[in-house]
């Protein structure tokens, strides 16, 4: 039972309440544990969020599809982590992005009245969730307020940052060249000439299709910005 | 009497409750009324955000500054409104805008340890709240999903629309116009050609200094994105 407290302890929006809330929370509440296999899908881009998803155990991989599908923006998120908490509220509570295994996985998942229950029994719990997507919102304004050369390196930073998170990790853009150059509106030999000087300053690797960032902090400074 | 009910149950963050909750509300609630002539500041950029205000009456002017400061983007909420909710949670809680008054308005104050009870005391209170935060929330990634060509037109938009919120009016940028085209990484002349388009098709006045948008929802279309 102790390792019971201790993952649910420290699960993002679980923090920092006591031990007896827990033991009440794990009394009062149906926790559905699940269990994933490397490459299964958890959650489809376009599906209704009805539960809140806690990663307790390995990894997931959210991945972002553009407009025109061709660019993917993908990262891997380690447990303890929650998946999603932005999407249980607002006018559309869809997923805008697929979450899969990215190691075999364990899920803890409540569903979304039972979290209802458990915002409203303690104000440590709201204002965890109430933390958690204030700062997601005020996010988008800061990555604008900081953007000032307009160069390409500055709004591939931009794009890469407003859509991953704190804690991101193998952040990866898999992209058609032609249709990258498209969204970012610069021709191939721009592309070509930037993405070869961030690999040459260490913050990416890169291929014909491929864009590994080695660190979401490096994105961050080329925003001139304070981390997220 | 009747009017602060009416008031009251108006406001974005108090709708759809009872009439007898918000009787309760205005027993139990220390409900602070000001007043501001036009041009008076509300709060300023950096800030800290304690109270939730609502304007009640009259309108408010927020303006944003960009990071060199020589670029402004403003708009004016209009009462029933609330100003800047998503900066009373979070890591920082600051305001990122000053809110002035562009014409006498009224506001209504609240601390936002009163607020927090409210917030405790009904769902629907609580739910408002949510709705609200995690739309602004999920805006941005929208907005950066929905990208599709990485013109200078949709830049802008971009930068427009994540800057003001559903019903801003008087949307205005007033800049330098060389810092204007540094901020978003273009030629003079390919900015003068993107306004003078914008101008054409009704979407937008401008002049030297300034770009005053007709309607936010113009600038959406040229987003290709579903109105947040």
């Amino acid at each position: 039972m102790n390792s019971m407290y201790e993952v649910i302890m420290d699960l993002p929006l679980f923090q920092g309440v006591s031990r007896d809330k827990v033991s009440e929370l794990i009394e009062k509440t149906r926790f559905h544990f699940l269990k994933y296999k490397e490459g299964e899908v958890i959650a489809e881009a376009g599906d209704l969020c009805q539960h809140i998803r806690f990663i307790i155990s390995g990894s997931v991989r959210l991945e972002f599809s553009s407009i025109n599908k061709s660019v993917t923006l993908s990262e891997v998120l380690y447990s303890p982590n929650v998946i999603g908490a932005d999407y249980l509220f607002g006018r559309d509570t869809i997923y805008p992005f697929t979450a899969y295994s990215a190691s075999d996985c364990g899920i803890l998942q409540i569903e979304k009245s039972d979290y209802i229950r458990i915002l409203q029994s303690d104000k440590v719990f709201l204002f965890n969730l109430l933390n958690t997507l204030s700062r997601n919102s005020q996010k988008s304004v800061q990555g604008i307020l900081a953007l000032s050369t307009g160069s390409l390196a500055e709004r591939l930073a931009f794009f890469i940052v407003s859509l991953t998170q704190r804690g991101g990790k193998e952040i990866k853009l898999a992209y058609v060249q032609k249709d990258l150059c498209t969204l970012l509106g610069v021709q191939r030999s721009s592309l070509i000439s930037t993405l070869t000087s961030l690999k040459v300053s260490g913050t990416i690797e890169f291929t014909q299709s491929e864009i590994l960032v080695k660190d979401r902090e490096l994105m961050f400074e080329i925003l001139h910005s304070p981390e997220d």
